[in-house]
Parts: C-alpha cells; structure tokens; sequence
C-alpha cells in the first residue's frame, strides 16, 4: 500500500496514474501562483473574497496531504536510511522545506498568536509554492545545480564586486554627503546608488553632481564594466555547459546524463 | 504560360527578367514602409493625402496580383504536393501568411462591416510587408531559422527569466505596495518595473524607495544579471555558428551549407 | 633631396632626425585637441582670444606643410604608380582626406564666400585632427581594419537591429501617440525612444504609459537584448583575434603580422 | 628573536600562532571598514563619539606596531638584498605603500600644520585598510595579477573607447552647447553626458534634446556598444584563464600554480 503510494506521488511520466497525479498537482501549483497574482487587484479580491478563502482551503489541505504522504514514504526515497533518519532527511531536504514552507503560513496562526503584521509576512511564504515547481521543471532544479557547480568562482568575483561596491560608496559619500545629504545621508544609502550605477540600471533618482563626484562616477564605471560581466560569464558558461551535457551522445543516441 | 510566371515571380538573380520583378516588388515594398512613416507625419499627411490613397491603391493592386499569382504557381513551388495541397500549403506557409496579411486590411472593410477602432488596428496589419522583405533579404530569414534551431535552450532560460521576474514582482509589490500605491498598485503593475530593471533599462520612472525594497532590487540586479546574458549568449553563439557555416570553402571556393 | 625629406614625415622609431618630426607633430595634434576643449570654456576663450588664435595660425601652417610634403613625396610612398597617379592616390587615400579636412576649414572661407553659420559647421572639421593620430596610434588603425574585416557579419546583425527598430518605432507610435503625443508626435521621434530602451541606456525623458505599449517594450526589451550582443561579439571577437596575430612568434620571437 | 617575529607575521594557515595573529589583523581590518560605514550616521557618531576615538586608537597603535615589525624583519623576506635595500624595498612595495596609507592620516597632524579641509582627505586615506585585505583575500591579489597581465589588450581598448568618448562629447557640445548651455557648458561637461549614455548607465540628468543630438547619441550608442564590451572580454578572459590555472591537478592533486 505505501509503496503505492510512494509511486503515485513520484514525478514519472510513464505512470499513467502517477503522470494524472504530477498533472494535478502542477496545475494547482500555477493556480496558487494565479491567485496570488489576482489577490493584489484589491477591488477584484474584494468583489470574489469568498472565492479566494475557499480556493486558499482546497489548496492547502490537498498541499497538507501531499506533504504527509511524502513524508510517510521517505524510507522509500532513501531506502539506504532508517525509518527515523529517512523521514528527517526528507524535512530537511531542499524540497521538503519548500514544501513545509508553502502551508506553514495557513497553520502557525493556529499553534502560536500572531499579530496582523507579521501575518502578512507570513502570507509571503506562499510563495514557496513557486520553488513547488522545481519537482516538475528541469529547467528550474538545473540553475541550483548550476550554481552550487560554479559556486568557488561565483565567490570569488562576487566578493570582488562587493569590495568595488563599498570603496565606490565611501568615496561618494564623502565627495557627494555635504552637496546632497539628502541623497547621500550614509554610506549604506551610497550603496543603493553604486548598485544602481554598477549594474548599468541608472533610475537617475540619484546622481553625481559635483566634479568630483562625476569623475569619480565615471571612472568605476568605465573600469569596473569588465568585473561585472564575470558572473554573467560564469553562469552563461556554467548553463551552456550542462545543456550540450544533456545532450545524447551521436554515436549511441543515449542521452549523456545520469538522472 | 503558368511555368514562365512562376519563374517570373521567384527569387533568382540570375534570370534578367525575374530579377527586374524581384527589385519591382523589393522597392514597392520600401515604398511601402516609407509611407507608413511618412503617414505619421500628420501636417504631411493632410497635405498630400490623396497622393498617399493613391499609392497605396496601387501597391494593394500589385501585392494582391502577386498573391494571387504565387497562388496559381503553388504546385510548381511544391511539386511533390497536388493542386490543392499544394494551395493550401502556400496559404498556410510563414510566407503565405505574411502576404495576405499585408494585403488584408484594405479588403476586410469591404466584406464585413467594421468600426472605426478596429480599422485602425486592422491599418497596422499593413507593418507585415516588413516582414515581406524576408523573401530577398538572407539576414531576416536567417534569424527565424537560428531562433528555431536553438529554442530548447531560449525556452529554459526565457522560463527562469521568467519566474525571476514574477518572484520579483510578487516580493516588490509587498514591500512597496503600502508607501508607492500609485506606482505598484498590483502585481502586473509591479512585473513593469522588474523588466525595466532586470533589462537594466532603468527610465527612472517607477523606483523603489524603503530600505527593503532597494535591498530586494539591488540583490537581484546584481544576482541575475548573469541570467539576462543566457538568451544573448545563446542567439549570439546561434547567429556565428550559422555565419561561419555560410562561408564559402577556401580551397574550392563553393559555398559551405546547402539551400 | 626629395627622398630625404620622405624619409623625414614617416612614422619610423628608429631615424632620431624622422622621429623628432613625429614628436612634433604628434604633439600639435594632441596641443590641437586640448585647443578644441579649452575654446569650449567662453570665460577662457575671450580672455585668451590672441592666444588661440595665434596657436591657430601656427598649427595650420604646420599641418598645410606638412600635407603639401606628402603630396610632394606621394611617389616615394607608391613607387609602383607614376607622378601624378601616385599624388592622386595620396589625396583620396583615407589619411590623406583627413590630412586635408585638418587645414580645409582655415582655406575655404578665403576661397569662396561663406556664412557664418556655415563657418561654425567647417571649424568642426578640425575634429579630424583626432584622427590624424591614427598615423600614429596603432589601436586607432586597428578598428578600421577590424570593422572592415568583420563588415559581412556587421551588417547582417546591424540591419536586423534596424528592422527591430523600425517595428518597435511604429507598434509604440501607434500604442502611444494618442497618449503621449508631445513625447510620439511621430515614428521618427518613436525612432529615439526605440534606441534608448534597445541599447538600455533608458534616459527616462520618454517611456510608455499604457498598457499595452509597456508590454510592447517589455517583449521585445526581453526577446531583442540578444540581438544587441551580436555586434558587441563580432567586434569583440575580431579585436581578440587581431591582438592574437599581432603577437610575436614563441619560436623565433618575430613579429607575426606583415606591415 | 627577529626570525620569529616575521614567522609570526607571516600569512599562514599552517603554524598556528602565525594564523591567530593573521586573524586578529583581518578582523580588525574588517572592524576598522565597519567603523568607517558607522560614522557615516552622524546621530550615531555623536552618540558613541569617545567609543569610535578609542577605536581609532587602538587600531592605529596595531596597524604601526605591525608596520614596524615588517619594517624590522623585510630582510628575511627578501634575503637576497642587503640591510637597507630590503628595507626601502619594503617600504616601495604596493603592501608597503598600503600599510604607510592606513596609519599616515593619525600621524600626519602631529608632524606638520595642517588645516581642517586637508584633514577630511586624509581620513579618507584609511580607506587603504581595505586594500591591506589583499594580503589575506586572494580574490584581491588576483585582481592586481590579472589586470598587470592584459595592461596592453586593456590599454588599446581603453585608448579607443576614451577617443571615441572625446569625439562624442566635443560633437554633442556643438550640436546642444547652445540650445542647453545649462547642461552643456564645456566640452569637459559634456564628457559626464558621454561617459553616461556610453556606458548605458543613462541617469536622465542630462539628454540631447535637438534632433541633430539625437541622431548622434542614436549612432553612436548603437556603434560603440561593441567596443564598451571589450575591456569586459578581456578581464573575463583573463580571470577565467587564472581560475582554471588555480585549480588542482585531477590526477596527483597537487595545486597546479607555482607560487
């Protein structure tokens, strides 16, 4: 029976009956997505508030029910662990948080007091449900996989750019916090405007404007255009490299990745 | 007799006569777009309306008698078809689609009864002689065929694109929603300033302002810029892999690919 | 006689007598330039008037003398064409077209009558002093010949570019220019907005208001930022394999490009 | 005795009381970048005023005891040199100029007169602090390496894109210097716009408004956005090629970077 089950809620599309269940689930998961999307139109929530609580209680309970069963058929997940150690290698999984995470906000409010605002917060979580999808899209599981791969050189260039990023903004706070303090009242608010500068983006809700500070301004960013472009590189080559690696192989026709 | 004008009408600059028909076709249609800029000039326009009826009478006439011919020629473009397979393919074909489409909008008012609105937009079916160009100029065909080629990898990462920008919306819209409610009044709304930024186009018209807002668009700008480089990355190795496979051998001095 | 002084104008580091006559000149362009900058200051410029002016009339002297040396010495530099085709080839040669556009702005208003706003016009032409430099300056001499070498692969991707700014300018005339019609009065000014959000530079004095132009801008921000990167790659890429080949030999330590 | 000190001063992970000393110093590095962000929130500097001068002067005290030290022993670290020459050695090298930077700005005030405006620029001198990181950090010294490594491919590309950046602010001036002499005063002003729109950072300060400006910012956006991505290319080329060099042998695990 359990092992029945076990096959029913795996993601396998040769199951027919597991394949109705995957299908089942996903689309909820795109209908909780939907919903969280049109509960911001506020006089649309407002007209079909009732239609919103009723749908928020069907998808948690069948996500509450999805939760228990996987977490009763961990042992045969990894069958080489022990009824115990199986069942909290699941909780603490990548997935089986998200999983815990996207119907932890419908039951806290039941165990412990919470105030209105962090209620709200709370109701943030929901979107784990998102992440929900990484069972379903490879394409979702493969930018973690990517990530974790390059992680050694993504530190390295990362810590460069941050190390750019608070050298650019002591320096404009000083050349730039008497001309604007508005602007530019400490150096962690200059930080919001080297980000914005480094990355090109450029809102123009703030900017340089004593010599100074514009020589300074365009110095970085004509030399610092090269740093940015390294983790832009190094993912790029990291995605680029998994997708001819999941490609079959021209000689056999198999395909190239162990699942 | 239909042979001949089926030679007439196809592409080849090898053949004196066709080739006249080519650049016939080739500059109506420059004419064509021409007239559609020349049109919003709307002091021009008034000044010199009639001669714009007039000409677009004549390259409706001309575009409608090319239609019909390559019509009555399908079943030499595609031999292997019958009269009307061979019909249908051509009205069904990218290209077939193109030309009626840029011949549309001055017969539709004349079958069915439409409003002023509509005939307004119906008017912008007429930017599908653009699109026309892609019969004689190489480049325009050249991207639909890399697009295709390499829509596997443009779907993975147009989809975690994607998700990053409703993740995005969804985290900006709650922590800017309360203090900037005319400039993130829902979710939608909200996906407007994540493309703007995550483009790293940055108008400055919509920008976050609380601390966790701009905590929030900092990381992201500066965690997946490198994802925004992967559709680039992609059509940019797609369009040199087909521009090296398009020279000619330097040995032999024949072209490379086969048409 | 004539050889000697041939010998004395070329660019060669190793002749003291020859490269003390490129210092010289090396250094009135670059005095030139810094000219052009300072005039651009008018509180300098009337204070200094004389000064310019006199500096005008000496450089120009230099630079006229210098032009009319070359031309006098053009056989030695083609020695495989006759006297006056060899002249010729010097004056429409491209340094020898810029060698004249140097001095041709101080002779042109005593050989023919012309108005003073055309005046300001021709006094820009002394910019082509910048490009004098390219004698000189080996990384100015590369681009031209790198832009020349890629120039098939330039402009297949510069056309698309522009087929994808002309779609956008009439798609978001016609979405905007109810609207905003100080901002799209027509598609040519749609044309400048179309630019600004393509390159992302995204100054923020136009951008779209509906709904629907949004989403217009959004798609294709997305859809064309890989097309963008096209000629970034070919110049990048032709620029690398240049530095390449003009490294020396590992083997026998010789310059592996012919000048 | 000597020996011992520099053992202890050393960076190294290996000899235990050589790393606890190489922590204290990185964290009090970090804690001395802390304190600068601090002060920069004046409520809070005036608050804890006596607090951050008690820092300051403990700090110091460690930072010019550690100068001294590695004053004392830079003949064991460059024995080759004899007792002066490692000294004055030390005292040149980039680490040695960085430790004088972050204890000069204490001591300066107290050996000559100098008034209250000089003394803001000198505090900034602590900056240096942060580079004293590279001696720990290695990503910092990578940095250093790499860019020393591509200084000719980085200097041409440099030289293109500064021309082109001139060309374009003493064109614009001409073009908007009188319909926005405001914006565009000189041509050093108008060198803002350039390294502005060049660099697609676009704040919205400052945008051509003629139609001859447009055109020209509309050129050369879309024509130099090749050459902006050079300097990029090559520093990522040049990172990656370290990063592989830094990894460690596949087969005998051994570092494959000789130090």
């Amino acid at each position: 029976m359990r092992r029945k089950i076990f096959n029913l809620i795996q993601v396998s599309p040769h199951n027919r009956a597991s394949h109705a269940v995957d299908l089942f689930i996903l689309f909820l998961i795109i209908l909780s997505v939907v919903e969280i999307i049109l509960e911001s139109f506020r006089d649309f929530e407002s007209e079909y508030h009732i239609l919103f609580v009723d749908f928020e209680i069907f998808s948690i309970t069948i996500f509450t029910i999805e939760y228990l069963l996987r977490l009763l058929t961990a042992d045969y997940k990894y069958p080489e662990d022990g009824w115990l150690k199986s069942r909290l290698r699941f909780i603490f999984s990548t997935s089986g948080i998200i999983d815990l995470l996207a119907i932890l906000p419908a039951f806290l409010p039941l165990l412990i007091k919470v105030d209105l605002r962090f209620l709200r917060i709370l109701r943030l979580f929901r979107l784990a449900r998102i992440f929900k999808l990484s069972r379903y899209a490879k394409s979702l599981r493969l930018i973690g996989q990517i990530v974790r791969e390059k992680m050694p050189e993504l530190g390295i260039s990362m810590s460069v750019i941050f190390l750019i990023l608070l050298i650019m903004s002591i320096l404009i706070y000083h050349l730039e916090g008497d001309v604007q303090p508005e602007h530019f009242p400490n150096i962690i608010a200059a930080l919001w405007w080297s980000v914005v500068t480094l990355t090109t983006v450029g809102y123009g809700d703030i900017f340089p404007v004593t010599d100074m500070g514009k020589l300074l301004a365009g110095s970085i960013s004509l030399l610092s255009i090269g740093l940015l472009a390294l983790p832009a590189g190094i993912i790029s080559s990291g995605f680029i490299e998994r997708i001819h690696r999941t490609k079959k192989c021209p000689h056999c026709g198999k395909d190239l990745e162990q699942h």
